[in-house]
């Protein structure tokens, strides 16, 4: 079988989940076309540890007025609850991360691999590593997005893309 | 950071998802004590591939008369839905998979660690590789286990702790 050939870089010693929970108060670059993001994933001790985390515990950060997301991370696996309101669109990107998307609540319609694809609630999409994909919500949704590697650019809000 | 040093091997090359949606018929063999379990992944083109999944549409395998399970696989996550009756008992096990575990419907309590730590709806435990645990559905519930890398021991019906 392929193993993960996907570049692990320490880029960032400690507090990486903390501050990521933060509003940010940068400026917002703007991107044309795709976006290609890489994986590089800080270094984060107690991503190895046994933790028990409700998910009323960890801050929605609001990436734009359509668009909220909290995340928890763990050594190769990062979870996200993913909230988008009615009309919320996701660019086309790409990433080097294999993702699970699983819809908890409402619908979300994705552009990927030339086709339009609807992922209901209880419905999973698998997407391979370095696939371009759009999304829009066509309703109020809850997703999980389930990554590995974790998405660093997510972590490390350079995920300009999304804000 | 560290590398995931779990040991990947190709044990078979096709058709590992179907099969193990399937009831098997097997001797089961009796354990006792401590069960630790190798991670080894069987190969799996389509686990490289994008696919769209109704839960629906996998089959709930029946692990015993309290515990259902089914999953999707793909090429370094294992998603795994788990639904526990009231009173089902997980014997203390480990694996070299991380995990991480959301509690969508129910309760669960763990014992890992030297600990007791229950898990509601809406929370999550992050299990790091190779720490025992147990667990109690405290009422009917509903679990989302994610692995890296996929549980072999899952695919390949060798999880006789659970049957």
């Amino acid at each position: 079988m392929k193993k993960n050939k996907q570049k692990l870089v320490a880029i960032r010693k400690s507090g990486p989940r903390k501050s990521a929970l933060r509003k940010t108060n940068g400026t917002k670059p703007r991107l044309a076309g795709r976006v290609a993001l890489q994986a590089t994933v800080p270094e984060n001790k107690s991503r190895g540890e046994l933790r028990h985390i409700p998910w009323s515990s960890v801050e929605v950060e609001a990436l734009n007025p359509l668009l909220g997301r909290h995340f928890v991370v763990g050594q190769n696996i990062m979870v996200a609850r993913v909230l988008l309101k009615k009309g919320c669109l996701v660019p086309e990107h790409s990433h080097p991360n294999e993702q699970i998307t699983y819809v908890l609540e409402g619908t979300l319609k994705f552009w990927i691999d030339g086709k339009e694809i609807v992922v209901n609630a209880g419905e999973v999409l698998t997407i391979p590593p370095d696939m371009p994909h759009r999304a829009e919500a066509v309703e109020d949704t809850v997703d999980l997005d389930i990554f590995n590697p974790p998405r660093a650019d997510w972590i490390n809000k350079t995920d300009a893309y999304l804000r």
